[in-house]
């Protein structure tokens, strides 16, 4: 970190730094500059809590230059990341193949979830998603079928041997998902209820971590480094939108995020076009560019009946949308030397 | 809610919407105006839906017309709520006093934390607030001394009679939290925990919510429901910020959020400038606007030492600076007819 | 549009409002729910202010249903527009070819937009970009070269046939860029400089006009509008890239502005990854993940060395890597049926 | 400024930052860390692009340690600068007195202005606003009375001896708008109309600048030093809220800019507490939470009949609201040692 001293601070401001930076167990660097004097601090402070340095008398301001985020980084491991699905196809998320994971919003019914699994399946989707515990906004909404609704994934899957993304909202449910699930899903709003990302970090699925709605990209590699730091590995980072002033979307869907993280992470990249845009009408054209910007897989809300969809039906597609948005990222897919 | 149909919808179309609307026991009005046809729906729609509407043919948008909370809504309760501290005192936020909560983001020893609950009794504060699980951004930062940190804070209120306000962040963790503090506080990062928010409302102690960096009023107070609706009705809410593009503070403090829940809700609200800015030279201000802006509570970051401060030292001011702010606030209340 | 009467509003105050509707010219329809009261206002009030009613006793909102925009609009204009450049090839914005406008931030020097120019040419770009007139956050920072730049860009099109894109910052600038450049370009920062969008509007050459970096596509279509009024239909859309609390690009690129646009309005849309991310390692996915959205056109910052370019070093792509993004979205066009 | 090498750069790497940072006239101090090298920039660079500095092999991120701007700062002057409002009175703002400017958006007629003007004349206010030439979102709407509209401020000012501030859009009106103004306002939307601010700064009336909707702080001082570095020091500073994701409001208002400007610069900061709501109920708290924060004035709409108010009737008082508000900022006032 670079501790920045005000303009007209005086030496023993100075020398009081340096005095803190040295009972951190690292080295100070002074350089006194034609208007101000920095401390350039030398050593790795990445756990140091560099906040305690700004209330210091003297001090403008602190600023960090290493990663807080060590495990999640492309410093520590240059080649990118494959990721198991566990499906029945082998199927590795961060490869040449561009996975799709498709289903509903919330498992409903044997019939729904059958006929939306065997469908997707057919049209190319290697995953199947859909809830069966649905963190929702207000206490009166439709809460997801729970354990009955996982039961009937674990049958999509035998049917169609899709890998089945579902999603864990807390530290006791873990158990249960994992014995259903292939991939636990950790949502948006979990992003930072560290101790399910701990809990995740202890069991042995692959885990689907979901960017906070407005958390920074530095934020949602340190909750994957928490999951990681528990010893689970197989992290997929999901950018799924961000909350912004924006209104003819739920969200909006930042799709730079695709190159940059991997950029700073070996970690495959998945983007969830239906929450990150919150209308049907937009999710194909946001398919394409997702493929065309590097993403290693999609997840996308599919139903068979979304006038009736019990949650989310505003940014399901039908049956017939997800075909023509399969052929349609195959060839997007196909231009940037990938498949789907 | 009101169904806005395309321009050009027909008339098909319009009774495909009617015929929605009435199979989720609702009436209808249709309403053909000079551009648009609009459907407006007569009835309690406040726990259906309404997204899936916007997928129908024909459908430009949906739009709501009731808030979707209750409990925590004016409509049903107008006078304001009185939440008690639990404290030696007896002290109830939502009443004339403008009750003060004070003392260190975490609790790191005995001394630490005896010294600041002494010093900020004496000077007003009749809560005491440090933090024994500890929600922190980065794997490797300092998480809290656990149950050990809320058996100081317990003999903290021993010796001084403030109340306990300390953060519980997972569900397991409740019981637990509940056995030492006064008032369970819920972080920013859990405010749409709702398995914690459950949790909370099924115990006995007062929940001071904080709203969630990103958060909307709707979502702050349907998160209140969830306590609610499981039969705790002592909920305070506190604003502490939200996340925007701007730079030299850490979360932007949205004061007009005091009169606007004081609009709709009948629920205190407590402001906390310490998040709210992330830096200490803000504090004094920000608690002299907030309790101007009708404020029930302040909840402020104290230490003894913020330079040696194990988390948020940038944020923390010191026991002399909270003394000032305390005679300034009282000044304040004073000129809005309260006292502090 | 529809008032929403608060609950517990009189008949009284709903007889007002109908009374101010009237004065209006408006025709009103009262439609009183099981909690709540609304009138739905009929006729054409796209040019009404609404806001006065919001402060009428009784009222809790009001409600807008039609866009406030109309010649931009598609509900006036079905099929899409195509917009000319104005360069020696006809090329024209809107159609199956996506355009492609490149060149460095300011007009440095002759030979450097010369150099960069032929360059462009040649790898397929059909418009040249690069201002004259610079807006700076800085007053101290290069303005730019004035009718100078102006003159070196009329000579580069002379070589190149390139059309020239170039910015006008002020309405005394207006005929001056008008006289050498192709099109006139509209700033970020201008977006809502309503004098200069007028004169924009009263001149014959078409517009680029960008949104405004925290403008709302309503206001973005309504700044094309003023434009549209005085009689100058060639306007392109160019989404520049969003102001968000996102830290690792300059701005938030928000790609599903693509579809939406072209799904409310006619007028063409260009985007500009430059601006849109603030760094040059993120301008060839983005480019590609834009043609694959649907873009239209793109506008990119290129620079024959942008180690010592005198503005926006950091975003600007060499022409080496130029030529490849410009292979690399050929693919792409070509995957959804276009051509680059 | 601090050029930060990424991980494994070279020597090489290193040496060419060090050549480019010398071509620009500055020294080099470079720090070997035990993770990073980091190239510290000495001497003032404030007026260097450092954006080219990003594009370099090697480079991770360049850091500005100097604030951008001169003129404003605080380190220039340290003293807080009075900024007369040239009215009868002699009022100046940025002193003990808390100056309120008040008036309707927009001057609709005579007997509309001047009755307002009288009846805050008499309530305490020492400015009055009033719109002339007014900046709409819509083409359509009204554009204010122009000259007509100054007229009728001047004959307000003879009868009141109120200080007249209104608005100058564009470099055309700058001399008619200063023949009848005491203060020149420049809008949000304006606030990055350069070639506005450099005729602002060539005229001798005050200018009270707006922030822009979405400036940081940053950007909205060097808006400032614009003016200031053309001549025209009387600069007022204004926060009028800012965009962010909040609903209830049409800007969020971002109080801690009145400490956090205070602490940079020496100019005054004034708050409209008018657009920084749009909400006419949320007028009061937040007038009251401003004066608290330590604001030097306040400008607030006022309408004789706010339910017919051709512009912004949502967000303007009456005038006995204006009355009741004015009592209770001078209880605050007084409680921060101020008068009103």
């Amino acid at each position: 970190m670079i501790v920045v001293m005000k303009s007209g601070s005086t030496p023993q401001e100075v020398e009081h730094v340096v005095k803190l930076v040295r009972e951190m167990g690292l080295k100070e660097h002074v350089i006194v500059g034609t208007e101000r004097t920095v401390v350039a601090v030398i050593g790795n402070d990445r756990f140091k809590d560099r906040t305690a340095l700004e209330t210091v008398a003297g001090v403008e301001k602190v600023v960090p230059i290493l990663a807080p985020y060590k495990m999640a980084s492309k410093e520590v491991k240059k080649e990118r990341s494959l990721v198991p699905m566990l499906g029945a196809d082998g199927a590795k998320v961060g490869g040449r193949k561009v996975q799709v994971i498709a289903g509903p919003c919330s498992v409903e019914s044997k019939q729904q979830l059958l006929e939306t699994a065997h469908a997707v399946k057919e049209m190319g989707a290697t995953g199947l998603r859909g809830g069966a515990f649905k963190p929702r906004t207000s206490p009166y909404a439709f809460q997801g079928m729970g354990e009955k609704g996982l039961e009937l994934l674990a049958l999509a899957r035998q049917e169609t041997g899709l890998a089945i993304v579902t999603e864990v909202m807390a530290v006791d449910q873990v158990d249960v998902v994992a014995k259903y699930a292939d991939v636990l899903q950790i949502g948006a709003r979990n992003m930072q209820n560290f101790n399910l990302l701990n809990a995740a970090g202890e069991q042995p699925k692959p885990v689907l971590l979901k960017r906070g709605m407005s958390a920074t990209l530095e934020e949602f590699l340190l909750a994957a480094e928490y999951i990681m730091s528990k010893g689970n590995a197989n992290v997929m980072l999901c950018e799924r939108g961000i909350r912004t002033y924006e209104e003819y979307v739920r969200n909006t869907l930042a799709l730079a995020a695709v190159p940059e993280l991997h950029r700073v992470s070996h970690l495959p990249v998945i983007i969830d076009p239906s929450q990150g845009t919150g209308k049907s009408y937009l999710v194909d054209s946001m398919c394409r560019a997702a493929v065309a910007a590097g993403a290693d897989g999609l997840i996308i809300e599919v139903h068979n009946d979304p006038e009736h969809a019990l949650t989310d039906g505003a940014q399901s597609i039908t049956h017939q949308q997800f075909g023509e948005m399969m052929k349609s990222i195959r060839r997007i897919a196909a231009a940037v030397d990938r498949e789907s």
